[in-house]
């Protein structure tokens, strides 16, 4: 096998998700696509590995030192929804129904990985309650063991702010899900947490 | 989102088999690699991009212009295995029990697609068995109407070189494959072609 494609084939498997059938899927098409393309490709992307930086705010990828989100002030600046990472904050934006701000950790807490409190951007978090101004937090982390460890790190942080409401988004059967394929812990809290038909 | 982060993932998104959600991953991937990392990735692809050529003898990827098997000479130069691209000559080269050589046509006749054989390397087979010196074809060529079609189409052109024995691959049940779940074409030729218990 070609050297110069080896090497290729090894660097794309380096990705995540990406195994050797891909990565080589991938250096094919490399030489399908016209070098004007290339370049592009590779120019795009290392400006954005060389130019991105995080919201000095609320830890959001940004272009600026302020993101979009936090910069935008017909946004609601009292309410801060918490996030794992910036995927996270993406999907919620792409529902075009919250109009707050985010906080995005960086990760979750877990002692298995090396990932402490001090890893995320949580003192971030806490500096910007303390500055006043804030009426809600919503804690939308994952119900991991690491999630759920990081969301009661969190919230006994914020026990010394009780005027500030504390919530997790709701846990339910999703749209679309069928009753039969979906986990019992997810039934057991969706059979609590009933509502009245309106 | 950030306009940086926007290109790069659509520059992801152009990749066979990278969706939008993928392309977001690989994105922050980056961010997560050290900038040497990236660059070596960077440069391994575009000199790889650059530098590799088709062995002008065979079509397969290579380094150089002869490829590596085509200037083996302890490996069996009278027997030609055609193959549609360069990842199903890898794949048989993995078995490590083919000794031969190889033809890379670079795809199938598809009228639909508009592929006819003059955009494969099908003249450069058959001036290599011109010239003698070959008695085996073997077309490994896929069995979807396209590939058929090329075969019909190669099978055609090589009559005039009677002296040459042309076959194709077998065709039956995989090992692993349970009869239950294959098709029944397959099971049809696997019963054609039955063979004596040794």
């Amino acid at each position: 096998m070609s050297k110069l494609l080896q090497d290729a084939v090894a660097e794309f498997a380096k990705l995540p998700g990406v195994g050797r059938r891909t990565a080589l899927r991938l250096a094919m098409h490399l030489l399908k696509m016209d070098s004007q393309e290339v370049e592009q490709m590779m120019q795009t992307i290392n400006r954005y590995r060389q130019q991105i930086r995080h919201c000095q705010r609320c830890n959001n990828l940004s272009d600026t030192d302020l993101c979009p989100i936090c910069s935008n002030p017909e946004r609601d600046h009292s309410t801060i929804c918490v996030v794992e990472q910036v995927g996270d904050l993406m999907s919620i934006e792409n529902t075009r129904q919250y109009r707050g701000m985010y906080h995005v950790l960086g990760g979750v807490i877990s002692p298995m990985q090396g990932v402490g409190p001090s890893d995320l951007k949580i003192d971030l978090l806490v500096d910007k309650i303390k500055q006043g101004g804030i009426k809600e937090v919503i804690l939308a982390i994952s119900t991991s063991v690491e999630g759920e460890t990081t969301l009661f790190y969190i919230m006994n942080r914020l026990k010394q702010y009780p005027e500030v409401r504390v919530t997790t988004i709701a846990r339910g059967i999703g749209f679309g899900d069928e009753l039969e394929y979906v986990d019992e812990l997810t039934i057991t809290h969706a059979m609590m947490n009933r509502r009245e038909v309106e």
